[in-house]
């Protein structure tokens, strides 16, 4: 069983994630680990912790001479910008009187936070609530994405829209109609996006969302946006029907919907098949 | 922690849940549990089986004198057409020769399925992933769904779309707007819900829909649809964006993809928030 | 992952068991599963409870023609006294008033169960904590036993001492000195127990138990003791180091440690490596 | 719901706990649990290595100003010798030879761990499997023994017995027969043995021990003992019958086996319980 936790404030020391169940001689190294640090970093418009960041993975355990041992991997993501905020997020008690965050955002998990765990500083919500979080969860997911390839697995995903500047010649059809090129897999899809720095496939589309991103930053707001993910060299039968929680679905709609500012999830057609005929919507049975 | 199996052949004799983890001295009853099962029963053109099941509980454990022990839950639901079954579908060996299936459907389990577990009969494996296996979990949420009344929880649902008929004047709107009537639980929708064949809440649209199955029946076809399950009465603070795997988001989008046939999950506005500024999609905070 | 919930009160209508998570093709039949059920009600001077007994259980869904589906397997064993105990065990309300037990007993669940759950009567709590519930376990345990032998893995047991009648000649130390015949299985000592009336391997030792036990029930008084649990076929490997709740010791432990009145488990020598050398304690590494 | 992770190699760079699920606004300091990681290295003729280590936690993220989050808490004990193992533990390849480990020693799972995991160095499996890893259980445990503190629950603990050396008048018995001193908690009998080099409660047995661990160590040998733990302030009705996996006697026998070298496992008067009539081993229930 594959499992992992994830610690860290945003702008605490560092984050420390913990992935428990890969197997042994698993070969993994901290440059691969980086780049995709690296790419969730990717993006245009984003705020000045981007820039600060630039995260870069510390293995501490679970590794010896580039393999995995079989034994749980720590690894920690070290905050760049600790020593400016050591004061504001110490472990130890301080002296110094502190200033608390008192404001609460909307859309955010500020006001619950406090109401929740009895807190009288919105900070001590705020950074866990982050979606700094999910930099751990990137580092746990490299081994997930290390050891599937050993199967020809291949995880790869673009950006769909922002603020609702949709592409042009939908990428997501020419994938349901099986209309791809030959030897298509999720990297290709996955390499061309990483080159736009909106993650988009059209570079029209790219032009459109950086101005309407310029748009919002002007207004002092924010855009929302979908994004694909595909999934190549899948074999058949992952997942069961046995259960209610061993459905592949199921668990994909969690993992996905754990992410944060994320609020649906569709597999396959989604929602367009609400609309259609049975018959439109089945996949034919073919070798 | 409150935790279930369910076990049990779409044709078997009967189907079995455990439900494990409610507190003691909760009051319930057969008649309460068989009420959710004849709610999950309504619909029109439905296949006949549902007018032969007309499914009824019959609970073995957990219970004495109408409330709940804190012991695990055991409860069957019967097969009402067992009898008919009984020769295809034994538990022990035969010497009879048994048709096998052979033919997979499309858009089904049946194919993945004989493959995955190994079988030469596709009845092995559609008879547990049909969506009969939904009897059982409302038999289990029964149970749920009282004790969250004892909080004043309650949950409720109805069908928003078959086959692209949408409302005329989507009762969904007004409750992102906070404009419901002042009581307005979550019951009220659900029961109004109830006395629709077709579960919706217009009755123009429940004629545009009968129509519409009546033409897919025709051309032996099937339709797809939406339905938005609403809550009331919930307190502030459920679930936690402490881990990726406690936060309600991920939990609730978990359960309802593990439903047959489900493929899209929204929380709230969904997918409509991809396109909006953020300042259209945050709830202002009120007192 | 192989789980199972069981439950059923001691004199209800019957214990149910869901077993989740065999593989599909497993033979399996009624006969097996009850045989092992006898096994569990074999013993000298046990109570009427167990003539009456005899118990048999009903396979309802899991199995399609003696094996496996690779669904869940929901199975119950009937209280034959059922008839006689509808009327202070039923699930619904009653009109009739009911003689509530009220004096608890030492050594048992009677007062903390009903401290726990919130009762007035003590049958609450003692139909669940009963070693009745042990019934159903034994139903989920015979399709590990059944799954085990595939790989030529078996698991027996006998009685070591009752009352603190031991035997003469220990098998236990034969087994640790690696004295036994060549072809030893699990499977030969636990057949050997079968035999006597108290699973003891002697029959000086069975005679003399069988003294003591009829003393203690002059008494009114009742006896301990121990036993043993041998597996063979065991490949190496089963279990990790890698975690604390991966160690195979620690499951063994776990699983015999929740079955009532035992307080005590050792695996291997146990308590006897304790006062030892190490180089006494330690297998030697051979061929 | 309380769970933790622990990873990290015995010569790795650090071991690192993440535990999760703590209530926000428990007060514990980096001091409180060096003091346990201290009384984890206590004993007499222990090996180099616990001279050298005197671990000290360093606390990543959980806290802030000496206070839960309630957040994960994510904390290191650096390998403090760590300077002379990074070339033959290091997490990245290297291109100079290793000197390999190869000759297992009886009684540690150094064949075993080399054969599961696919290794032909032993001491990747050493590494894991070594005690060591008990220091990070020690830090998440800390967490526990403050949290329980608030409840006036105290855990302690000392040793019953080394080489076969056991105490002249053991406390156990008084503490069976209830007649300890009035306000006695854990506390004091395991503050007690913290000021013994053996960490028992007599002077007498103290002497003997050091003597039988001196002979030990000219023969080259190790000794085993046996452990006592006590805790008290604790509430009737922790844990629960109604499941084969929530009674607390199991839960605390997998936590003690899942330690190291542990074999044998009671609860209360344990395998003395055995010999023993039913009138003698049960408590008797008073006010």
């Amino acid at each position: 069983m594959i499992r992992f936790l994830t610690a860290g404030e945003s702008h605490g020391k560092a984050l420390t994630t913990i992935v428990d169940g890969f197997p042994s001689n698993l070969q993994i190294s901290k440059d691969y680990i980086n780049q995709q640090l690296k790419r969730r970093q990717l993006g245009y418009g984003r705020g000045l912790r981007m820039k600060i960041e630039s995260d870069s993975v510390e293995i501490i355990s679970g590794l010896r001479f580039g393999k995995t041992l079989g034994s749980p991997v720590s690894m920690l993501i070290r905050n760049n910008d600790w020593e400016n905020w050591q004061n504001i997020m110490p472990v130890d008690p301080v002296n110094d009187k502190i200033q608390k965050v008192s404001i609460p955002r909307p859309g955010h998990a500020d006001l619950v936070g406090i109401s929740k765990f009895n807190f009288d500083d919105i900070r001590n919500s705020i950074e866990r609530s982050s979606a700094r979080e999910t930099a751990a969860r990137v580092a746990a997911g490299s081994f997930a994405r290390k050891f599937l390839q050993e199967f020809g697995i291949t995880v790869g995903s673009y950006v769909e829209s922002i603020g609702g500047v949709y592409p042009e010649k939908p990428f997501i059809e020419k994938l349901f109609k099986n209309k791809l090129q030959k030897n298509f897999t999720a990297k290709i899809v996955s390499d061309k996006a990483d080159k736009s720095t909106v993650r988009v496939l059209e570079s029209l589309q790219e032009e459109k969302i950086i101005d309407k991103i310029k748009t919002a930053k002007k207004r002092g707001d924010t855009l929302g946006g979908t994004f694909i993910i595909v999934a190549t060299g899948v074999p058949v039968g992952l997942g069961s029907f046995m259960n209610y929680d061993t459905k592949l679905d199921a668990e994909i709609a969690y993992s996905i919907m754990s992410v944060n500012a994320v609020k649906a999830v569709e597999v396959g057609e989604g929602f367009l098949l609400a609309d259609k005929y049975g018959s439109r919507s089945h996949d034919e049975i073919t070798f």
